[in-house]
């Protein structure tokens, strides 16, 4: 039974109290919430200790793991503060907006020999990760290109999107690291476009952009393209697809239903799609609790690691740099 | 070059006119309708001569084959009529409405020689062929059951509707033939509901249903189930569905394009269904064309004859028999 | 907090406990089985008392509610000793297979003040519901036909199919309870065709039939067409069309996952379908629990009651006079 | 009747020819090739006239038009007889390899009332123009993103590509020219990867590559991505994806028929995709020949025109021009 405290109880830290509750082999440890009515709540609910402070969760020797889910700023301290208290880490991404500061934490934190998980949740997709499944057994052959298509169902509000770090770190970095895994080698270069369609006056004061494409090169030649948008007005658009020497394969939207509607205006109407990544996403972060336990009881690394969180903001800065000088970008020139 | 004169002139006359126009091995003869404008619309579009009468196309040097596509009462005698001329046969189903009158004709043309084709113009249909062949290829294993979803696009006129025969004998009888074509044997019972609720009154009237179910069995224990409606409000439902003891193959239906729209309050809105037999069954239709001609040329059977029409109409009558006795019937009762 | 204790701990009993445990609004009371060894495994799973008899369940102070999932022969007796104990009642379908003893059941606890729920879950299936919600919305107009397809994967153990009572009755029964479901009329009339294709020895000597197709009337002439199959290579196929003078709604089948191949063979190529019944209809199962703690907590009626349990019955045994008789059979000619 | 002669009888000649004489206000006016057997099958199987010589059809009295189907390096010269003769032309995509040679070209014939079109079939496609026209009925708002996948079902012979002019002339201009039709507006810049993953030797020989993704910006923002390969397993996919402020419409794959598969190992398995732009695009076709005689006829601007060819081969030319120099390549850098 691995003990995991919670630090961070908004939306997306109560969901994860709750799926380390549900899970058979791990116990929700307590949570911790600069703001204490969320803490009071998700402690209520799920009857467990809250935490005074983050001090108290790490020093606390009930606690075998903390789930990081506090907002970005905090994040590199409390990894820092986990690794010398040595406990298991689960750290929601990004590591950090700042590439020297991650960088500098990890030389900090080098030959720690302590767990540090990331959360990029869709490598543990069922279906992103039966379409990885059938590439690796063969069923289209050599990998030629990765496209992701990946559109928020609406733009986040002003106060997110103005420290969010900007849509390359906030959101493409999912879909960067989920380029990385299904292309299964590094990637070399970098070439991003940027547009201001959603709400342009909004993207112009942030130097943002809401509308992205992203084209990432490996050295053997392997494509992966990425469409982005802050808005799609029919939800929340998740696909991926994989096209090698041999065939294609696709994981697909998820929709509220299988029901279909045939009218005298049209046929196969169907359901809208799951509406967020918690609802799209659910099993896999349930799955991905899951398989950080099991990489602290057998003593196994975790599936993503510190490394896959810094190598991902390399890409994001690099598409940054890509849209800013108008020119492919080696990663190389990351640093 | 086959040359075949086409009487009737109406909607379908025109369309198989066309076809045989169109076809490389096939020159249209000529054409007759009672209704004179119809007749010479069709014969000054492909500039083909338009005959004084029916018995002017039967007694023609020129003509090879007759296409009957005149009103249902006709059909008797024109099919008698050409087999006394040895001119070979095309007759759009049914035969007859009375299964006394078709026996009849059938003894009168017993032994003769003459190449008569029926029809049933679905199981020439792409997909419901492909079906078929996967079938006959052991992909699905056994047949165990024959599904098929029938439902016109929208009542035809009271007018018609009073003259048809009934839906079993004019609307169900395509169905019927498809089922026998699926079955591979000889269906031994029929077990037929039907019920008013399109248009109640009007059936009420003529003694007529407009939503039907049919239930087929073979001695052997396969079965085939027909549902019928005289109206689909999204258009011209035509799905056909075969389950084996190894699998199922399902022949769907036909849309208008394949656009699809995805939108705030529904995904994958898909166009409407083509819409009617004519434009749904089209190439069928062609193709059926082209086995005729087939037939004649290569003095081979046609793929669809005279006993496949009395028999859909024995199925037909049986249906009615069901439904009024509230039992099974046997087709050995129907005679 | 609802205390709710499970009798039979076998598959569907096992399920229920984990369920009812994973409620928030119930408690799981305790369980009892005959075979002891099923019952310590679910209760050492959730730390629960384990009865040592089911008359100590229906004594049991700390009971309020009791989940019946042994044999069928057991139904009726434990279904009258919940009531004399006062306890709500859930028990799984169906209730027996003796209509006479099912009546007898209804007469001796006639006028009991105890809520009996029954376990027709496909009723809370997402996707059906979903359907029959469009349907209530008039955005199919006036109900027409309601076509059921539900095929298992394969067929039961010859132990099972010996004492299941027969197709009709052991799984046409949930297709019949949906259907009065969805038709929201009472059946007047039905008719069925019984073949043996699957295992043709084995039915032939249990007098049963395990390819069926069933057709249900109401007086006002809705229909409903049941397609069954004991064994379909592809899997649990459940499928619910309802067609209407406005449009049809379809909920379809259920895959593993949402991953499509397209590969040099073919395109499309799809997962299978969701094993059997459990997971399937897992979320349906779920709310079942739900909706029974809402009806004890809130005095509310159960959503599905024992005179659904043996309408259904009736219609199943409508079924297999239907067959044997070759007619139609009226439901006022049961009972 | 518009009397079309056509330059050029290999497959794609043929295919027009057959479309033109297929055409009610057509007339297959003529053929020349300069492989004299070619020009001989089609003239004999529509019966008309084989000229001598190209010269001889563009003197010819009875040719109103001339469809230019020869290979590339000849269509400059081609199209300037044809504006000096005053024949309508329609010419095959690219009108040249070398944007030198048509600005020159242009040159030469500016102010010529000679109708002249490109084939750009693609605008044409049933499919894609149901698409664009729902945008531009408003249903999906404001266009953001044009996502184009286009793949060939197979690499072309060797001798084929080397003299194709690389990929973007090739085939990527297809694309470009869609992108530009769906866009509405000019392209700024263009963005251009290239892989060579298909046939890496033959790539490197020539120069060229087999997987591109080419990312086309237009001064207000709005993106276009073109993902191509050369040979995709599974068949030609070609699939139009427009993205806007309301929604997205999607112009699905052709499948060779609408029949599923549901197996043991897998469901859903559909047909393979049509096999390539003749089969794809037939309808396309069909309609181009169409509007070609229209403008003919009413004296209505060609739907696609000389300036579409040339911009499009600019695009071409800037996407090998951002490959090679690993930049965004503004339009106004070529030329």
């Amino acid at each position: 039974m691995v003990r995991i405290a919670v630090l961070g109880c908004g939306r997306i830290g109560r969901m994860h109290a709750d799926n380390i509750a549900a899970h058979p082999r791990a116990r929700l440890a307590g949570v911790f919430d600069v703001h204490d009515p969320s803490a009071t709540e998700v402690a209520t609910r799920h009857d467990v200790r809250k935490f005074a402070s983050a001090d108290d969760v790490f020093s606390s020797a009930e606690v075998d793991a903390v789930l990081i889910a506090t907002s970005t700023p905090t994040h590199v301290d409390f990894i820092e503060q986990g690794v010398r208290a040595r406990k298991a880490i689960f750290c929601e991404k990004p590591i950090d907006l700042s590439l020297d500061r991650v960088n500098a934490l990890r030389e900090r934190i080098a030959g720690a020999d302590v767990p540090i998980m990331l959360g990029f949740v869709r490598r543990f997709d069922e279906g992103h990760a039966a379409a990885r499944q059938a590439m690796l057994d063969g069923e289209i052959g050599n990998l030629h290109q990765v496209v992701i298509t990946s559109r928020d169902p609406g733009l986040a509000p002003e106060a997110y999107i103005e420290v969010s770090g900007g849509i390359f770190r906030d959101m493409t970095i999912h879909d960067l690291d989920l380029a990385r895994f299904m292309l299964g080698e590094e990637v070399a270069a970098v070439s991003a476009q940027g547009s201001r369609l959603v709400n342009p006056e909004l993207m112009e004061r942030c130097d943002d952009y809401d509308t992205v494409v992203v084209t990432l090169m490996t050295d053997s030649g392997k494509q992966a393209i990425i469409t982005n948008s802050r808005e799609a007005a029919y939800g929340y658009d998740q696909r991926l697809e994989l096209f090698g020497s041999k065939g294609m394969v696709i994981s697909e939207n998820h929709r509220q239903n299988l029901v279909t509607k045939h009218l005298a205006s049209a046929t196969g109407i169907s359901a809208p799609l799951q509406f967020f990544f918690i609802e799209r996403y659910m099993p896999a972060f349930m799955t991905e609790i899951g398989l950080f336990v099991d990489a602290i009881e057998n003593h196994r690394p975790v599936p993503v690691g510190f490394e896959d969180g810094r190598i991902a903001l390399m890409l994001a800065n690099a598409c940054f740099k890509s849209v800013a000088e108008g020119r492919v970008v080696k990663i190389s020139e990351i640093g």
